[in-house]
Protein backbone atom coordinates (compact mmCIF):
# COMPACT_ATOMS: atom_id res chain seq x y z
CA UNK A 1 0.00 0.00 0.00
CA UNK A 2 1.27 3.43 -0.93
CA UNK A 3 -0.37 5.85 2.15
CA UNK A 4 -1.66 8.75 0.31
CA UNK A 5 -0.99 11.94 2.51
CA UNK A 6 -3.23 14.56 0.79
CA UNK A 7 -1.58 17.61 1.71
CA UNK A 8 1.60 16.36 0.29
CA UNK A 9 -0.45 14.72 -2.38
CA UNK A 10 -1.98 18.20 -3.44
CA UNK A 11 1.37 20.45 -2.90
CA UNK A 12 2.89 17.97 -5.72
CA UNK A 13 0.11 18.34 -7.88
CA UNK A 14 0.75 22.11 -7.45
CA UNK A 15 4.18 21.57 -8.45
CA UNK A 16 3.69 19.63 -11.29
CA UNK A 17 1.92 21.86 -12.88
CA UNK A 18 4.91 24.41 -12.96
CA UNK A 19 6.78 24.29 -16.71
CA UNK A 20 9.48 21.41 -17.05
CA UNK A 21 8.29 19.66 -13.37
CA UNK A 22 6.95 16.35 -14.24
CA UNK A 23 5.27 14.16 -11.47
CA UNK A 24 8.63 13.08 -9.76
CA UNK A 25 10.22 15.66 -10.03
CA UNK A 26 7.92 17.20 -7.90
CA UNK A 27 7.46 14.74 -5.58
CA UNK A 28 10.92 15.56 -4.61
CA UNK A 29 10.28 19.05 -4.78
CA UNK A 30 7.49 18.53 -1.84
CA UNK A 31 9.03 16.32 0.25
CA UNK A 32 11.95 19.07 -0.15
CA UNK A 33 9.81 21.65 1.53
CA UNK A 34 8.67 19.49 4.56
CA UNK A 35 12.48 18.61 5.53
CA UNK A 36 13.83 22.48 5.09
CA UNK A 37 13.38 24.56 7.98
CA UNK A 38 9.73 25.88 7.99
CA UNK A 39 10.86 29.64 7.18
CA UNK A 40 11.57 28.88 4.22
CA UNK A 41 9.05 27.32 3.07
CA UNK A 42 6.76 30.27 4.37
CA UNK A 43 9.36 32.49 2.61
CA UNK A 44 8.34 30.73 -0.30
CA UNK A 45 4.95 30.56 0.13
CA UNK A 46 4.90 34.32 0.85
CA UNK A 47 7.07 35.17 -2.39
CA UNK A 48 4.53 33.82 -4.53
CA UNK A 49 1.63 35.38 -3.41
CA UNK A 50 3.65 38.95 -2.56
CA UNK A 51 5.48 38.73 -6.36
CA UNK A 52 1.26 38.52 -7.24
CA UNK A 53 0.44 41.30 -5.44
CA UNK A 54 3.47 43.42 -6.22
CA UNK A 55 4.11 43.37 -10.00
CA UNK A 56 1.54 44.81 -12.20
CA UNK A 57 2.00 45.69 -15.73
CA UNK A 58 3.45 49.22 -16.79
CA UNK A 59 1.15 51.32 -18.08
CA UNK A 60 2.88 52.50 -20.87
CA UNK A 61 4.91 49.54 -22.08
CA UNK A 62 3.34 46.69 -20.99
CA UNK A 63 6.10 45.28 -18.90
CA UNK A 64 6.05 43.93 -15.89
CA UNK A 65 6.98 46.38 -12.91
CA UNK A 66 6.29 46.96 -8.92
CA UNK A 67 5.95 51.11 -9.29
CA UNK A 68 3.73 53.17 -10.90
CA UNK A 69 5.77 53.38 -14.22
CA UNK A 70 8.41 50.99 -15.11
CA UNK A 71 12.21 51.56 -14.39
CA UNK A 72 12.46 51.78 -18.45
CA UNK A 73 9.83 54.21 -18.95
CA UNK A 74 10.66 56.63 -16.67
CA UNK A 75 14.14 56.66 -17.64
CA UNK A 76 14.53 59.86 -19.41
CA UNK A 77 18.43 58.88 -20.77
CA UNK A 78 16.64 56.23 -22.91
CA UNK A 79 15.72 57.08 -26.90
CA UNK A 80 11.77 57.78 -27.02
CA UNK A 81 11.91 57.94 -30.41
CA UNK A 82 13.05 54.14 -31.22
CA UNK A 83 10.37 51.45 -29.76
CA UNK A 84 11.31 48.06 -29.69
CA UNK A 85 8.48 45.68 -30.09
CA UNK A 86 8.55 42.29 -28.17
CA UNK A 87 5.94 39.44 -27.68
CA UNK A 88 6.38 39.16 -23.91
CA UNK A 89 8.14 41.11 -20.89
CA UNK A 90 10.75 38.43 -20.50
CA UNK A 91 12.09 38.96 -23.89
CA UNK A 92 12.86 42.88 -22.89
CA UNK A 93 15.34 41.33 -20.12
CA UNK A 94 17.11 39.62 -23.01
CA UNK A 95 17.45 42.63 -25.20
CA UNK A 96 18.77 44.42 -22.40
CA UNK A 97 21.36 41.97 -21.04
CA UNK A 98 22.79 42.55 -25.14
CA UNK A 99 23.82 46.19 -24.04
CA UNK A 100 23.22 47.40 -27.44
CA UNK A 101 19.55 48.86 -27.44
CA UNK A 102 18.68 52.26 -25.31
CA UNK A 103 15.29 53.03 -26.65
CA UNK A 104 12.08 52.13 -25.37
CA UNK A 105 10.09 49.03 -25.42
CA UNK A 106 6.62 47.71 -26.02
CA UNK A 107 5.16 44.27 -24.84
CA UNK A 108 2.43 43.12 -26.93
CA UNK A 109 1.39 40.24 -24.59
CA UNK A 110 1.51 37.53 -27.39
CA UNK A 111 1.41 37.14 -30.69
CA UNK A 112 -1.38 36.66 -33.60
CA UNK A 113 -2.43 33.37 -33.82
CA UNK A 114 -5.60 32.14 -35.70
CA UNK A 115 -5.28 28.63 -34.63
CA UNK A 116 -5.42 29.98 -30.86
CA UNK A 117 -8.05 32.72 -31.94
CA UNK A 118 -5.70 34.99 -30.75
CA UNK A 119 -6.51 38.51 -32.60
CA UNK A 120 -5.49 41.89 -32.78
CA UNK A 121 -7.49 42.81 -29.66
CA UNK A 122 -6.43 40.35 -27.50
CA UNK A 123 -2.85 41.64 -27.57
CA UNK A 124 -1.75 45.36 -26.75
CA UNK A 125 -2.08 46.38 -30.30
CA UNK A 126 -4.38 49.47 -29.65
CA UNK A 127 -1.69 50.35 -26.87
CA UNK A 128 0.70 50.65 -29.76
CA UNK A 129 -1.49 52.63 -32.07
CA UNK A 130 -1.89 55.12 -29.56
CA UNK A 131 1.43 55.11 -28.57
CA UNK A 132 2.71 56.08 -32.06
CA UNK A 133 -0.18 58.27 -32.67
CA UNK A 134 0.69 59.86 -29.76
CA UNK A 135 3.58 62.01 -31.60
CA UNK A 136 7.50 61.30 -31.29
CA UNK A 137 8.32 57.43 -32.01
CA UNK A 138 10.54 57.66 -35.02
CA UNK A 139 11.63 53.34 -35.44
CA UNK A 140 9.26 49.95 -34.35
CA UNK A 141 11.79 47.54 -34.13
CA UNK A 142 9.51 44.86 -34.40
CA UNK A 143 11.39 42.25 -32.24
CA UNK A 144 9.05 39.57 -32.09
CA UNK A 145 9.59 35.78 -32.45
CA UNK A 146 11.41 34.49 -36.01
CA UNK A 147 8.22 32.12 -35.80
CA UNK A 148 5.01 31.92 -37.92
CA UNK A 149 3.06 33.80 -35.01
CA UNK A 150 5.82 36.17 -34.48
CA UNK A 151 6.20 37.02 -38.55
CA UNK A 152 2.49 37.43 -38.65
CA UNK A 153 2.67 39.61 -35.87
CA UNK A 154 5.44 42.11 -36.83
CA UNK A 155 3.97 41.69 -41.07
CA UNK A 156 0.38 42.60 -39.04
CA UNK A 157 2.04 45.62 -37.41
CA UNK A 158 3.90 46.73 -40.16
CA UNK A 159 0.86 46.89 -42.40
CA UNK A 160 -1.19 49.01 -39.86
CA UNK A 161 1.93 51.34 -39.88
CA UNK A 162 2.50 51.71 -43.37
CA UNK A 163 1.22 54.89 -44.48
CA UNK A 164 2.96 56.26 -41.21
CA UNK A 165 6.43 58.18 -41.60
CA UNK A 166 7.42 55.37 -39.16
CA UNK A 167 10.79 53.68 -39.97
CA UNK A 168 9.43 50.25 -39.49
CA UNK A 169 12.85 47.09 -38.57
CA UNK A 170 12.82 43.42 -38.04
CA UNK A 171 15.99 41.58 -36.38
CA UNK A 172 18.53 40.53 -38.50
CA UNK A 173 18.88 36.93 -39.15
CA UNK A 174 22.16 34.85 -39.24
CA UNK A 175 24.43 32.06 -38.03
CA UNK A 176 24.44 32.89 -33.55
CA UNK A 177 28.22 33.96 -32.52
CA UNK A 178 29.94 30.41 -31.44
CA UNK A 179 28.17 29.12 -33.89
CA UNK A 180 28.82 26.15 -36.97
CA UNK A 181 27.92 26.61 -40.19
CA UNK A 182 27.81 22.71 -40.21
CA UNK A 183 25.19 22.68 -37.22
CA UNK A 184 23.11 25.56 -38.46
CA UNK A 185 19.96 24.90 -39.86
CA UNK A 186 19.33 25.44 -44.00
CA UNK A 187 16.61 28.52 -43.48
CA UNK A 188 18.98 30.54 -40.64
CA UNK A 189 21.73 29.80 -43.60
CA UNK A 190 19.77 31.26 -46.31
CA UNK A 191 18.77 34.23 -44.40
CA UNK A 192 22.58 34.68 -43.68
CA UNK A 193 23.25 34.12 -47.21
CA UNK A 194 20.72 36.73 -48.41
CA UNK A 195 21.82 39.01 -45.57
CA UNK A 196 25.26 38.90 -45.98
CA UNK A 197 27.01 42.01 -45.46
CA UNK A 198 30.35 43.92 -46.85
CA UNK A 199 34.03 43.58 -45.85
CA UNK B 1 20.33 48.21 -17.98
CA UNK B 2 18.63 45.29 -16.64
CA UNK B 3 15.98 46.56 -14.38
CA UNK B 4 15.68 45.21 -10.78
CA UNK B 5 11.82 44.16 -9.97
CA UNK B 6 12.32 43.20 -6.32
CA UNK B 7 9.20 40.97 -6.17
CA UNK B 8 10.34 38.82 -8.70
CA UNK B 9 13.88 38.65 -7.90
CA UNK B 10 12.74 37.64 -4.32
CA UNK B 11 10.45 35.20 -5.97
CA UNK B 12 13.60 34.01 -8.23
CA UNK B 13 16.01 33.57 -5.41
CA UNK B 14 13.41 31.45 -2.88
CA UNK B 15 13.08 29.14 -6.37
CA UNK B 16 16.62 28.65 -7.22
CA UNK B 17 16.94 27.23 -3.53
CA UNK B 18 14.61 24.44 -4.33
CA UNK B 19 17.21 21.18 -5.44
CA UNK B 20 17.93 21.34 -9.13
CA UNK B 21 16.50 24.51 -9.51
CA UNK B 22 19.11 26.82 -11.49
CA UNK B 23 19.03 30.61 -11.79
CA UNK B 24 17.84 30.73 -14.77
CA UNK B 25 15.08 28.18 -14.29
CA UNK B 26 14.46 29.94 -10.92
CA UNK B 27 13.52 33.28 -13.09
CA UNK B 28 11.48 31.33 -15.83
CA UNK B 29 9.29 29.50 -13.08
CA UNK B 30 8.96 33.12 -11.48
CA UNK B 31 7.87 34.71 -15.11
CA UNK B 32 5.70 31.41 -15.04
CA UNK B 33 3.98 32.66 -11.96
CA UNK B 34 3.35 35.77 -12.76
CA UNK B 35 1.56 34.60 -16.36
CA UNK B 36 -0.72 32.14 -14.65
CA UNK B 37 -3.96 32.93 -13.44
CA UNK B 38 -3.59 34.21 -9.93
CA UNK B 39 -5.27 31.56 -8.47
CA UNK B 40 -2.75 28.97 -9.65
CA UNK B 41 -0.40 30.89 -8.02
CA UNK B 42 -2.60 31.08 -4.54
CA UNK B 43 -3.14 27.07 -4.92
CA UNK B 44 0.56 26.74 -5.02
CA UNK B 45 1.20 28.83 -1.63
CA UNK B 46 -1.32 27.86 -0.10
CA UNK B 47 -0.13 24.01 -0.67
CA UNK B 48 3.29 24.91 0.48
CA UNK B 49 2.15 26.53 3.74
CA UNK B 50 -0.68 23.79 4.72
CA UNK B 51 1.46 20.68 4.05
CA UNK B 52 3.92 22.46 6.61
CA UNK B 53 0.88 22.88 8.78
CA UNK B 54 -0.72 19.13 8.16
CA UNK B 55 1.79 17.12 7.48
CA UNK B 56 3.51 15.39 11.03
CA UNK B 57 5.53 12.78 11.54
CA UNK B 58 4.01 9.80 12.74
CA UNK B 59 4.97 9.09 16.49
CA UNK B 60 5.50 5.39 16.13
CA UNK B 61 7.26 4.90 12.79
CA UNK B 62 8.52 8.29 12.05
CA UNK B 63 7.31 8.37 8.75
CA UNK B 64 5.16 11.66 7.19
CA UNK B 65 1.26 11.98 7.95
CA UNK B 66 -1.55 13.85 8.80
CA UNK B 67 -3.40 11.52 10.88
CA UNK B 68 -2.54 10.64 14.77
CA UNK B 69 -1.27 7.44 13.50
CA UNK B 70 0.44 6.97 10.06
CA UNK B 71 -1.67 4.85 7.58
CA UNK B 72 0.84 1.92 7.98
CA UNK B 73 1.03 1.70 11.75
CA UNK B 74 -2.09 1.85 11.93
CA UNK B 75 -2.82 -1.04 9.38
CA UNK B 76 -3.63 -4.17 11.92
CA UNK B 77 -2.76 -6.10 8.76
CA UNK B 78 0.47 -5.38 8.21
CA UNK B 79 3.39 -7.60 10.06
CA UNK B 80 4.25 -5.81 13.12
CA UNK B 81 7.02 -8.78 13.68
CA UNK B 82 9.13 -7.08 11.01
CA UNK B 83 10.00 -3.84 10.68
CA UNK B 84 12.10 -2.22 7.92
CA UNK B 85 14.66 0.56 9.33
CA UNK B 86 14.93 3.12 6.79
CA UNK B 87 16.63 6.76 6.69
CA UNK B 88 14.53 8.92 4.98
CA UNK B 89 10.66 9.01 4.80
CA UNK B 90 10.85 8.85 1.40
CA UNK B 91 12.48 5.34 1.74
CA UNK B 92 8.90 4.12 2.54
CA UNK B 93 6.97 4.64 -0.66
CA UNK B 94 9.95 3.51 -2.95
CA UNK B 95 9.59 0.07 -0.69
CA UNK B 96 5.91 0.48 -0.51
CA UNK B 97 6.23 0.56 -5.14
CA UNK B 98 7.86 -2.87 -4.58
CA UNK B 99 4.76 -4.51 -3.23
CA UNK B 100 7.07 -7.41 -1.66
CA UNK B 101 7.11 -6.02 2.12
CA UNK B 102 4.26 -6.38 4.67
CA UNK B 103 5.87 -5.27 7.77
CA UNK B 104 6.02 -2.26 9.70
CA UNK B 105 8.54 0.96 9.03
CA UNK B 106 11.05 2.74 11.76
CA UNK B 107 12.76 5.71 9.82
CA UNK B 108 15.75 6.95 10.95
CA UNK B 109 15.84 10.08 9.98
CA UNK B 110 18.85 10.26 8.83
CA UNK B 111 22.22 8.01 8.53
CA UNK B 112 25.37 8.02 11.37
CA UNK B 113 27.74 10.80 9.78
CA UNK B 114 31.14 11.64 11.78
CA UNK B 115 32.33 13.51 9.03
CA UNK B 116 29.05 15.73 9.50
CA UNK B 117 28.77 15.07 13.27
CA UNK B 118 25.72 13.10 13.10
CA UNK B 119 25.68 10.97 16.04
CA UNK B 120 23.49 8.38 17.66
CA UNK B 121 21.29 10.47 19.49
CA UNK B 122 20.93 13.15 16.44
CA UNK B 123 18.95 10.28 14.55
CA UNK B 124 15.95 7.99 15.87
CA UNK B 125 18.04 5.24 17.38
CA UNK B 126 16.47 5.62 21.23
CA UNK B 127 13.05 5.35 19.67
CA UNK B 128 14.28 1.91 17.56
CA UNK B 129 15.26 0.51 21.13
CA UNK B 130 12.19 1.32 23.16
CA UNK B 131 10.08 0.03 19.78
CA UNK B 132 11.95 -3.12 20.30
CA UNK B 133 12.35 -3.13 24.01
CA UNK B 134 8.33 -3.23 23.93
CA UNK B 135 8.22 -6.61 22.39
CA UNK B 136 6.93 -8.04 19.67
CA UNK B 137 9.84 -7.59 16.86
CA UNK B 138 11.11 -10.64 15.86
CA UNK B 139 13.63 -8.85 12.65
CA UNK B 140 14.84 -5.71 11.92
CA UNK B 141 15.36 -5.20 8.26
CA UNK B 142 18.22 -2.65 8.08
CA UNK B 143 17.40 -0.77 4.69
CA UNK B 144 19.63 1.48 4.93
CA UNK B 145 21.66 3.02 2.05
CA UNK B 146 24.74 1.32 0.65
CA UNK B 147 26.69 3.53 1.47
CA UNK B 148 29.17 4.56 4.20
CA UNK B 149 27.27 6.47 6.25
CA UNK B 150 23.79 3.95 5.95
CA UNK B 151 26.69 1.02 6.27
CA UNK B 152 27.88 2.03 9.48
CA UNK B 153 24.55 3.05 10.75
CA UNK B 154 23.68 -0.63 10.11
CA UNK B 155 26.67 -1.91 11.70
CA UNK B 156 25.65 0.43 14.87
CA UNK B 157 22.26 -0.54 15.29
CA UNK B 158 23.21 -4.30 14.71
CA UNK B 159 26.16 -3.69 17.53
CA UNK B 160 22.75 -2.59 19.83
CA UNK B 161 20.83 -5.25 19.78
CA UNK B 162 23.36 -8.56 18.97
CA UNK B 163 22.56 -9.51 22.49
CA UNK B 164 19.11 -9.97 21.68
CA UNK B 165 17.14 -13.09 20.33
CA UNK B 166 16.37 -10.82 17.05
CA UNK B 167 17.19 -11.19 13.23
CA UNK B 168 18.81 -8.78 12.04
CA UNK B 169 19.26 -8.89 8.03
CA UNK B 170 20.68 -6.19 5.00
CA UNK B 171 19.11 -5.80 1.07
CA UNK B 172 20.58 -7.91 -0.92
CA UNK B 173 23.37 -6.53 -3.14
CA UNK B 174 23.58 -7.67 -6.99
CA UNK B 175 23.10 -6.46 -10.21
CA UNK B 176 19.75 -4.79 -10.82
CA UNK B 177 17.15 -6.27 -12.90
CA UNK B 178 17.39 -5.01 -16.54
CA UNK B 179 20.84 -3.81 -15.56
CA UNK B 180 23.51 -5.03 -17.60
CA UNK B 181 27.23 -6.97 -16.63
CA UNK B 182 29.11 -4.56 -19.06
CA UNK B 183 28.02 -1.41 -17.29
CA UNK B 184 27.41 -3.19 -13.86
CA UNK B 185 30.58 -1.64 -11.33
CA UNK B 186 33.13 -4.03 -9.85
CA UNK B 187 31.68 -3.65 -5.93
CA UNK B 188 28.30 -4.45 -7.04
CA UNK B 189 29.67 -7.34 -9.47
CA UNK B 190 31.59 -8.89 -6.57
CA UNK B 191 28.77 -8.83 -3.94
CA UNK B 192 26.66 -10.59 -6.79
CA UNK B 193 29.17 -13.34 -7.01
CA UNK B 194 29.56 -13.50 -3.39
CA UNK B 195 26.11 -13.57 -2.93
CA UNK B 196 24.99 -15.78 -5.70
CA UNK B 197 22.15 -18.18 -5.54
CA UNK B 198 21.77 -21.97 -6.45
CA UNK B 199 19.61 -22.59 -9.34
Amino acid sequence: MIPVIEPIARLSAQLARLPGVGAKTAQRLAYYLLGVPKEQADELAAAIVSARELVRSCPVCGGYTDMPLCALCADTGRDAATVCVVQDARDIMAIEKSRAFFGKYHVLNGALSPMEGIGPDDIRIAELVQRVDAGGVMELILATNPDVEGEATASYIARLFKDKAIRMTRLAHGIPIGGNLEYTDGVTLAKALSGRTAL
